[in-house]
Order: structure tokens, then sequence, then C-alpha cells
């Protein structure tokens, strides 16, 4: 069964005549679209792609023989309103409300549009085996260019110069990086979302690292903290800290948990150290075509993990003024636990 | 007066209490905020800026100091709707469908919350000094790029090969592309968003060619299209009717003139020539912090050109299975008519 008809069925069963997919990222998983006009309707016995004649010809390569693909105008909505009929989902994370205003102006009496919520989403979140060999993939290239970026040292360079770098190492091995790559030295170690910045790395300090690639249009993530050289007793224990958490954390993670109860087993061992108010981010989150996608782990998701959700292990204690440390892992969920796709060691590694 | 207090005047002018902005573009277009959780409130004596605990820092940085920072948490809505009062205009055709839903739902009686148009969207078309500075360092920067690219030649390699190495060099001059090039040799040229392909650029051919950079945040966006050799009367004589239809538009240019007006001064004339059907897009759109902004040139188009505002002109004519011609300058409209930001030549050149 194709994407598409496997949303079928799940639009009959939420009572839903057709769903309107408008998000490109869920377009392209629905069906290979690459371009940056396009939408779906899927319902019934009817799967419809629309994009804009500029993009015509890469649909024909692009989407499979299940979609019928009428000719439409660069504005989808009249083309799209031209077809919808009965209860119609639309996904209301996505479209604007602006969208909504026009889909409903131009909508004919007894077509009733209905926030439909991430159904798409859903089904992306469980990766299929050509998905998990991707995401495997492109987290073996990023490990290529970690271990690459340890052999050339940090000492003495910019934040900026080391993230740069390994930018233009992931681009010559053919991949992009899947997000700005962050390198966080001492001090700014502590700001989960530093920009890799002007100040040269010193000896003695802990660098948050924490790059992924994007290949073949799937993403990895991963986070290393190294030390340069000798570093406080105090860094030490917070990154020894951090290390037991995140492996406990892997250690909860399994088809059927709850990711409030993933997230919490890192999360109390933190607090149980006196740092819980160190630890300011969720544990983890879904990855794919977008670096941060479903399940989340963290202390408000209401998502459960399933057998081949791909999701980051990450938990952080960020001591203000002072260090950051984060280790984070890219797993594939498993009935029984979880098979790691980070190949790189976790004890602390001394780099020069 | 910084941008803020600008559109408080504006928000003042519309009768509406405050704006909230929520779209990140217009978020860095007012306080120079570059992470990507941010938002504002404007109106009245106050402007507020909002990110979470991850950006803290950064904030403190970048946004200016007419601007109050409340602490807030990564769910920025509550935050917001604790300071929200009256009428309130939101970005409608930024908010989704269920971002506005929640902020409904927390809102307190006696708020109104009005779809309020491109507010933000309407300052950013009007150019500042520095910002019309640092869009013509972008666009002599993609110059000396595509100057570059000409030296080495297109005869023999892939389309992909050319356009990826002009990637390589915009970043290794500092920049980024401001959207992936396109080049797009003999029949691929009529596919106005081909993407480029593993297929070898011969001999003969014309070859559209189209890139930015992306330079401090600003950027540009060029079209020519080249010859690799003699190419068939035809295409010349399309090649020359593109340019004389881009001179004309150029001529149209001017503070005052409808874009719909500008659009039709080359349209027609390509019509005329009897090549009405292969011209399927625009004449042009502003360039800016986003490559493609306000105002537009087109058939449908509802915009004035104002001073300042900085507009591609790029008509093309695409000829199905055969072969295209697109010639796209990047200028600044003036009280009487333009300045071209563009340095390349647009007689036809020949390549190797």
């Amino acid at each position: 069964m194709t994407r598409g008809e496997r949303l079928a069925k799940v639009v009959t069963e939420r009572e839903l005549d057709q769903l309107f997919v408008s998000d490109l990222t869920n377009v392209r998983y629905l069906t290979g679209f690459t371009g940056t006009n396009g939408a779906c309707l899927i319902g019934g016995d009817e799967l419809i792609f629309f994009t804009d004649f500029r993009y015509t010809e890469r649909a024909a390569h692009e989407v499979g023989p299940e979609w019928e693909r009428p000719e439409a105008e660069r504005e989808l909505i009249p083309q799209i309103v031209g077809r919808i009929s009965g209860r119609v989902g639309f996904e209301d994370a996505h479209l604007s409300v602006r969208q909504l205003a026009r889909l409903e102006a131009a909508t004919e009496a007894g077509v009733e549009l209905i926030p439909a919520g991430d159904l798409v989403e859903q089904l992306r979140a469980v990766k299929e085996p050509g998905e998990l060999e991707r995401i495997a993939a492109a987290a073996e290239l990023a490990d290529e260019v970690y271990r690459w970026a340890l052999e050339r040292g940090m000492v003495g360079r910019t934040e900026r110069d080391v993230a740069h770098a390994c930018e233009a190492r992931l681009r010559e091995l053919g991949a992009e990086p899947s997000f700005p790559p962050i390198v966080a030295a001492g001090a700014n170690g502590a700001l989960p979302h530093a920009e890799p910045g002007d100040r040269e790395i010193g000896a003695g300090e802990l660098v948050v690292f924490d790059m992924g690639a994007l290949l073949d249009g799937y993403c990895s993530d991963c986070t290393r903290t190294y030390a340069t050289g000798e570093v406080s007793d105090d860094a030490r224990e917070v990154y020894e800290l951090v290390l037991r958490a995140q492996m406990a954390a892997l250690g909860a993670i399994r088809a059927g948990v709850a990711g409030k109860e993933a997230d919490a087993v890192p999360r109390e061992m933190i607090a149980e150290a006196g740092h819980g108010d160190h630890f300011g981010h969720g544990t983890g989150h879904g990855v794919g075509l977008e670096v941060h996608e479903g399940p989340r782990l963290g202390t408000t998701s209401e998502d459960h993990l399933a057998e081949n959700n791909v999701v980051t292990v990450e938990p952080g204690v960020y001591m203000p003024g002072r260090f950051g440390v984060r280790i984070e892992d890219l797993v594939v969920v498993t009935a029984d636990g979880h098979r790691n796709l980070s190949g790189l060691p976790k004890e602390l590694q001394v780099v020069g």
C-alpha cells in the first residue's frame, strides 16, 4: 500500500470525506514532489496532486501513478475548491488564517472544513525500512565529519571556524547540514542554542558540538561535548551526570513508552543531583524529513513511542556563565528497546 | 524613528490598539533578532519582544533598547495573551489556524482579534539606505560569481556541477545562495524552475542561469541566458525579443506606476511577437530579507511601485521541448526611473 493509500484509510477512519494536505513536507512525504508549490487531496478512492505549470514536468517524474495530476494555476486554491466535497479535513497547524479564509470564501454550501490535526505527521513518525536506511546513512556521514573535526583539533580556532569547516566538509561528502551546526565553548556552552562566534576556543574548556547531516532528503542529529584538555572537577562531574542520565534515558526507550515517561527518567536523575533548574529543554524529538518532528520526549508530550520511530535522546545540564554539557544520540525505537544510530564514543574525550 | 516606532504609528492609523507580529522575518526586520522563536507586540507606547530562555542572551545583544523583553517560556502564546488588550491585529497570512485557535481560547473577553494583513511587509518593501547598500553588495558579489563561472566554461559539464560550483564559490566569498541556483540548458531552459540535473551541457545551446547571493541578511536575484556557441536563428530571435521586452519593462519602472502596468509592458511586446502563451510568470517581485517579497509586478498585482522599492525585472519566453530565455535585473525604484544593481552585460554572450 502506498503512503497515499494508507492515509486514505486514516481519513475514512476519522470520518472525513477528504483531507486537504498543504504542508510541503507532508506533500513531499506522500508524493515525492520536491517543488515549492504543491498540495494534495486524499479521500475515498481519490488521490489528487496539484501543482502549477512551473512544476508540471518535475511532478511527472516525481509523483507516483496513483496520483491524479490535474492542471493548476499558481494559486492552487481555486482548483482545489473545485474538487472538494463533504467533510474536508485541513492541516490546521500549517494552513494560515488567510488561506483558510480564502478556502471558505470559495467553498460551496455543504462543504464542511474541519481542523484535522497532524494526520500525515503521525504516518511520518513511523519510519519505513528505506527511510531508516537513509537516516542511518545521514548519521554515519555526520559521524565521519565529527571524527574529521576532532583530528583537526579545536584549541586556538574560533567556534565559527570549526562550525564552517564542518559544514563545508558535510557538503564535500555530498550532504548538507540538517541545521546550522552549534559549536559552543566554555560559557557559551550554557546557551543551548548559541550561534558559533568569533571567540577562540581555549585549552581546558568543555565544547558542546551539535551537528547533523541532511542526505537524500533525510536528517540526522547528534551532540557530543568534548574537553580541550583537563577540565575542572565540577565540569567533569556534570559530564558524568549527563552521561549517566543519557544512558538511563536510552534504557527507557521502547515501543509503548510515553514520551513523558522517557523524559522523566533523565530529568529525575538530574534533579536529584541538584541540577533540575539547569536542564531547560526536552529529552528528545523525532527526526526524519525534518530535523524536528514527532514524537516528542518532554514534560508536556502526549505522544507514545512506537516501533520504528526515530528519536533523539539528549539530556543536558547548563551552568550559566560557566559551561554546558549535552550528549545526544539518534535511535530507532524497537519493540523491546532501541537501536542506536550514533557510532561515536560517549566517555569524555579530550581534543587538542 | 526606529522601525518599531514607525510601525506603532501605522497600528494607530489602522485603528488597532496593538499588532501581534509572529512571522520570524518580520520579527527580525523590526528587532534584529535572528533566533527561531520570537514574536512582537506593538501598539500605543509599547514595543514588546518575546523569546524563550534559549535566546535570552542572544536577544540581549541583538534587540534594541526600545523593546521591552519580558521573560517567556518556549510556548510564547500564554505570555503574549497576558499583554494584549483591545483591538489586536494579527498577521493572518502567517498565523496558522491552530495558533489563532490557541490565542482565541486563551484570550479574555473584550479582546478582539483582527486579521491585519501585511503591515510589516509594507514597511519592508521600502528600503532604507543601509538596506539598499546591503542588497547592492549581495548583487555585486553574485555578479562576481557569474563572471567566475563564465571563465570556467560550461560545455561538457553537467548543470548540477555548474550550479554546485557556484554555490561553493558564493560561500567562499562569505555569502550563501539566496535560493538554489538554476542552471537549465537546452530544453530544460523551458522549465522556469528546473532543478539542475545530470545532463551535460552541449555546444550550441541556450543556458538559463538564475542565481542570487544572501549576504549580511539580504538577498539578490539575477538571471542571464548564455549561448554555448552558435545557436539557431529561432533561439537568437527569441533572445532578442526577451531582451527588448526586458529593456522596455525597465523603462516602465518608476515610483507611482502600478505593478500591473509595469507587467503589461513586456507582456504585450511578447504577445505581439506571438509568444503570449510562452511567458507564464510575472515580470518581477520585491527582494530584501527574502528573495520573494513585495511589491509584485504581475497581471493580478494590486501594488504600486514606490521610491526605494527593490524589484526584479525578469520577463522570459519558454519554448516547450526546445529552449528558454529569461533576463533578469535587480533594480531600485526611484522617483523618475530606476537604478540597476545588476552589472552584467545583456547582449547574448557566448561561453565555451
